[in-house]
């Protein structure tokens, strides 16, 4: 069972590099409507989009990122997990509750926002044009919130650049679905590095094109050249969250303090 | 700039009852084929998917959503974070980093999850499926933890039903975009009770089909009804996630205390 739209969620790479033509004002508006029908958690709505289309906010935001082609993107977005609207609804009707920032509120607000991400992305696709996301601008949350001017209970997730792709890469290879759909309960392998060697050997054959000279690793090794090259501004993630106001119970705090 | 694609997410509502039919195992494999291909942050694919064929199971997650229909859904899905893998793969290589089940990492994962279940849903509804988004699967994370045998360095995020509809909803009225979607930096409204006055009687010529009889509530009624009602349980998810292996680093822990 495939049809147009499967081929081409079948075929998705990541688009960093576009024709500088704009994307008409009406597709933007079709994409937000999409966004905007995306399912959300319980019925609230958490999530907001800021367009980026001042190249002052688009400079810092590739800065943010450390990448120079976040700047040529034709559309940027951010999706920005929203608990501060219905907290402000709740405040308007004299009603003060601190669950409007609670990390149960928090996490659907997360996950409103990465479904009406993806939503957007395969509107877009649908449309031909290409899609890249920016997990990046959590290179420095703290910094991106001042610059978006995101108030309380608000906090960014994904960044989305969009255009006409002018870039053809390779499907990269990915692990095969044994290793990530499992049926009633978790699987566990006895030996990853064993179980994974076929992959391990198909990814050298992948060229990526920021570097078209040289072929990448092995993703057991990848997997080891990004776990031990951790960002410690990157893994603060949850006091910039907690900075944002939304509350992190937890218990046995002594302990953690260690 | 609409086609059939768009369409379909415009329309998106959530299906809670079902054909009995089954879906064909091949269109299962597609769908999981479309989750395969998902963009996924820094390429660590850190998403796994438990299929739940075995009643018992589908019973049990059933009762912690605490909703009947979720027991008659067709095919059923709970779509996990899963920092684990890449772990493993580190640990027979010889290395143990606890970047591994670091916030960032998590958060990373979170983000593969979401975007994966809306890719599954985009390809079912293009192929004429509906589907039933559980946020529901948290109203108890530490027993689908259990009963699903999730291994350290994993967390569930959402379920999700599919099947052919057997019910056609109306459209469920959405907060207009200029609440949702802003200009290179955040909009905060002055009043939010006054300007979604309308919205909040839109919502009220809406039915639920969960409850024919009656209309529902405003919008801002029931912003409130939700925050009055916060589950001690589900707020407690950052400490289940925490005894699932992921490093909480926070600072000023004596603030949080209190």
């Amino acid at each position: 069972m495939k049809n147009a739209m499967i081929d081409i969620q079948l075929s998705h790479r990541t688009i960093r590099e576009f024709e500088p033509e704009q994307i008409h004002e009406e597709t933007i508006t079709t994409l937000m409507e999409v966004a905007r029908r995306t399912a959300t958690s319980n019925g609230m709505q958490s999530t907001s989009i800021i367009r980026i289309t001042d190249p002052i906010v688009k400079r810092q935001i590739a800065d943010i990122c450390k990448q120079e082609y976040v700047f040529r993107a034709p559309v940027l977005f951010v999706f920005v997990a929203d608990c501060y609207r219905n907290m402000r609804i709740a405040r308007d009707k004299g009603c003060l509750e601190e669950s409007a920032g609670d990390m149960d509120r928090f996490f659907q607000a997360v996950t409103d926002t990465c479904l009406a991400a993806q939503n957007v992305v395969n509107a877009a696709e649908s449309l031909g044009l290409g899609a890249l996301y920016l997990g990046s601008i959590l290179n420095d949350a703290q910094n991106l919130i001042k610059v978006l001017k995101l108030p309380e209970l608000t906090f960014p997730i994904v960044g989305l650049g969009l255009g006409t792709p002018n870039q053809n890469p390779a499907l990269k290879p990915r692990l095969g679905n044994k290793f990530k759909v499992f049926e009633n309960s978790y699987y566990c392998f006895d030996n990853y590095l064993e179980s994974i060697k076929d992959y391990d050997e198909e990814m050298q054959t992948y060229y990526d094109l920021r570097n078209v000279n040289q072929r990448v690793d092995s993703f057991s090794n990848q997997i080891i050249a990004k776990l031990t090259t951790a960002s410690p501004v990157r893994q603060d993630i949850l006091n910039v969250i907690r900075s944002q106001g939304f509350i992190l119970k937890l218990k046995e705090m002594q302990d953690i303090i260690g």
